[in-house]
């Protein structure tokens, strides 16, 4: 494994995207918010997402010269266009309006459909942050690894939410999670190292707890809290999904199997002025209050820190800035870099 | 056990608040919204809570003639100061200034402070249903039964969410969930029932799966899927609470053991316009295809039909709409009924 300094990784891939004729300037936006994710520690959608976005250009899969635009509008409100876009740049576009809608009118919903795979929900919910704003995200997921409770077709995805809210000398609180309780990926990783999967992660078709990783394509993922993750799953896909026009349900395109299809993809930000509701650094001073006494509680035997979401991806920042951003073959899906056609460095 | 109908229910309910000099007016409303919460089968939010409330008003922990006023506004926010009134009244204001200001400009994002237990979330998520919206609640419960992922100190409550969707033909999603595992009066119930509760719902201090409902004192809940859950009550509870000013964290009073303190509650309600997004009419057919398809999906053997959440209250609503609401006396706290001083029929 090799660190790189994340303007080197950042470089690269910008010259990756634009070698497959994504035009220079929306190269370098997306490498910059694919190599914020890296930063933070989402390696699941980071550079690892490179080889595949760059199968999905060549197959035509996206559109290189998109008209990213507002379709329907209020005051407060708009739905965006996508034109299939590369998903980074139709949400970086949404997260703008959303946070000059609520810089007017105090809050700013937007949702956004004929988008694509946009990356960690993270990076998009703390764009407002700069702002004075807290930012909210829910999308509907790529692929479809979750049924409806008691069913067993896969008919939704494990659509995620992110919400990030700032503290004044503490890290951001930023909650970013998917409505199972583990990811794809992980079940993935441990089929891969040979290890057998924690009761609770996955179920077969009979309900009984499925632990071997490598029969997960007979099993299900379970969603957190049994049906109520499901309920989210699904309020979250509607909102996301439904309401913006966008694939939810059996409409859903697995975009790891197929690299072609349109995905109409389907997600919602939202920004809500602090100001609207408290001066800005008395609120950030109550989280800080909140935060400190959270983590400074009494803790549970054999426990060493109580986390606050996003202290994690916070200290990961601090640690990848310094020491660079760690790269290995393994991060790639098979065949990965092959598909590149460009080297690291 | 008897049925009542629910315009008696609803009339002694309302008698009994009068008793104990709530106006008239607003007893009305709040007995109103306390059998509609019955009706929809919230049985430990409906009547069930009426010896709590008036053992409260009577204590003087109730402001019975408030100033509920918006005291901070943006063209599409609000944050409503609830003067310590009953929170149903409060939340009533609150969901008709979201509705407004969403009709308006779109969305309307409402927070509350200086509020109280206001019953069911769903049943202000489902208020904007009737103009053609979509609702989202946010609340800090009014006791801390939830400990920090990896802490042994009660610092959070079971903050909920509700989210509720319209459909044409089918009923309304309405999504109405704690973010744990299992509520604590189902802990109590089981603790009355002599029954040992499944592995999931509890653990000791020393991390162990506390099943024995008998020493649920000793343990704390789980939160859905361990820490996500924990991070969803944190920024539940920091949108719902601290944004808005109101209790959160070690400020919360537990109000099954102080009947005097103000809680300071924190809510919030969104409201979103459908036609800023999709005609309505278009909107709620996409939710009716959605149900059908995910209820006619292929089903777990034993699964005798796939639920959506809200399927399970709107057919209490319908059976208790017509043969009445089920009452006894178990569902009230110990020495509850003879608080009320008034009689059923």
């Amino acid at each position: 494994m090799r660190r790189f300094p994340a303007a080197t990784l950042e470089a690269f891939i910008a010259r990756a995207l634009a070698a497959v004729s994504l035009p220079e300037a929306d190269a370098r936006e997306v490498s910059l918010l694919m190599t914020r994710a890296d930063l933070r520690g989402a390696d699941g959608h980071g550079v690892f997402r490179l080889p595949q976005y760059v199968r999905r250009i060549r197959a035509g899969g996206i559109n290189l010269h998109p008209d990213i635009r507002v379709a329907r509008e209020t005051t407060a409100t708009a739905l965006v266009d996508g034109d299939n876009a590369m998903g980074h740049l139709v949400m970086r576009f949404a997260a703008r309006v959303a946070m000059d809608k609520a810089e007017r009118q105090g809050v700013g919903w937007v949702g956004v459909r004929r988008s694509n795979h946009a990356g960690p929900a993270a990076l998009y919910a703390s764009m407002p942050l700069e702002r004075d704003m807290i930012g909210l995200y829910l999308a509907v997921g790529n692929a479809n690894h979750l049924r409806p409770w008691g069913g067993v077709e896969l008919l939704l995805s494990t659509n995620p939410i992110a919400v990030a809210i700032p503290a004044l000398d503490e890290p951001p609180v930023i909650l970013d999670m998917a409505t199972t309780v583990a990811a794809y990926g992980k079940v993935k990783t441990a089929a891969q190292r040979g290890e057998t999967m924690p009761e609770g992660w996955m179920i077969d078709a009979e309900g009984r707890p499925l632990t071997d990783p490598q029969r997960a394509e007979e099993g299900f993922l379970l969603p957190i809290g049994g049906y109520k993750g499901y309920g989210l799953a699904l309020v979250f896909g509607l909102l996301a999904g439904t309401l913006n026009g966008a694939a939810m349900g059996r409409d859903v395109v697995d975009f790891n199997k197929d690299d072609v299809t349109g995905t109409n993809t389907g997600q919602t930000i939202v920004a809500v002025r602090i100001d609207a509701f408290e001066e800005p650094k008395e609120f950030k001073r109550r989280v800080d209050a909140l935060a400190r006494d959270l983590r400074a509680s009494k803790r549970m035997r054999g426990v060493d820190r109580i986390r606050i979401p996003g202290d994690g991806s916070h200290a990961t920042f601090l640690e990848r800035s310094r020491r660079g951003i760690p790269v290995n073959d393994t991060r790639f899906p098979s065949g990965g870099r092959k598909t590149c056609g460009a080297s690291w460095g």
